[in-house]
């Protein structure tokens, strides 16, 4: 049978990992909003001060299976800092491609973020998911995190384009 | 009359910003979550890769006024990773203290980091605010914000301390 492995991210993974945040827009419904490139992607997380990580779940076939491998799931954070617990680390995207999932890979990469987190001495992780998401909404709350929106009542606000080069003034 | 100044924090600064922080925490009604310390606000904020940065709002007396320049506001932000739009810019906090609100010095602050975003390329400015506090989301709407989570229905999550160290398996 095939095997899981998670590993980081290297610069020739970007394509793969280009497709997978466009599938996981798709999935959010919110697919117009992508606007990223593959060089982007590559300048800006393979330089010298990275502006983020990443996470890539491989399947690795058995021996004897004829496919490469190939990767089917990603998670990409990068560092935050709170000013009540100073450096953590946000979770910006994670995602399994359908036809992988039911298999504890999303757990697989999720706990990887959180081992990071920890040696690099983190006490936070964060991350944002859609309310109709019930699935992912459950996995997290199993896996222990907390719902600040309904607990403390966090909304998240966005300036974008126009308004903030309004807010600017420019 | 005394007027303000909007400013880039100096390590100096650092004293008062964490008594703001402080402030702003208790205003919050979660000033038992504050653990930074005014070493560790001086360690990742002034070295050579700064895990944060800061302005401050300085009011500065009129001539022959007695009291020296004071501190009455802050705002802290990082950069963030957007995979859709790229790099972005993230505010932490934001804070003025009560006596000195309705000055226009909260929009002076936000506009500032908006103009920062603009210069370092970024087409996002994030925040999060608390549901209750609704003279601040009053603000950031008539600035041109949008409330994501009413919108899209994000909802903020976090793993934290024991769920997180469960997480990871330590």
């Amino acid at each position: 049978m095939a095997s899981v492995l998670i590993r980081e991210a290297k610069e020739g993974d970007c394509g793969n990992i280009l497709r997978l945040i466009r599938e996981l827009a798709e999935y959010e419904k919110l697919s117009d909003q992508v606007k990223i490139s593959e060089e982007a992607l590559r300048a800006d997380g393979f330089g010298e001060n990275p502006f983020y990580h990443c996470l890539v779940a491989e399947i690795l076939p058995a021996p004897g299976e004829p496919q490469g491998p190939c990767v089917v799931g990603y998670g990409l954070y990068y560092f935050i800092y709170s000013t009540w617990k100073g450096r953590n680390i946000y979770l910006e995207d994670i995602y399994v491609k359908p036809e992988y999932r039911g298999q504890g890979i999303g757990s697989k990469i999720i706990k990887k973020v959180a081992e990071v987190a920890l040696d690099k001495g983190c006490s936070q992780l964060r991350l944002a998911v859609l309310d109709w998401n019930k699935g992912a909404m459950d996995l997290y709350k199993a896996l222990g995190a907390q719902d600040l929106t309904e607990a403390e009542g966090w909304h998240c606000f966005r300036f974008e384009g126009e308004a903030m080069r309004e807010l600017a003034g420019k």
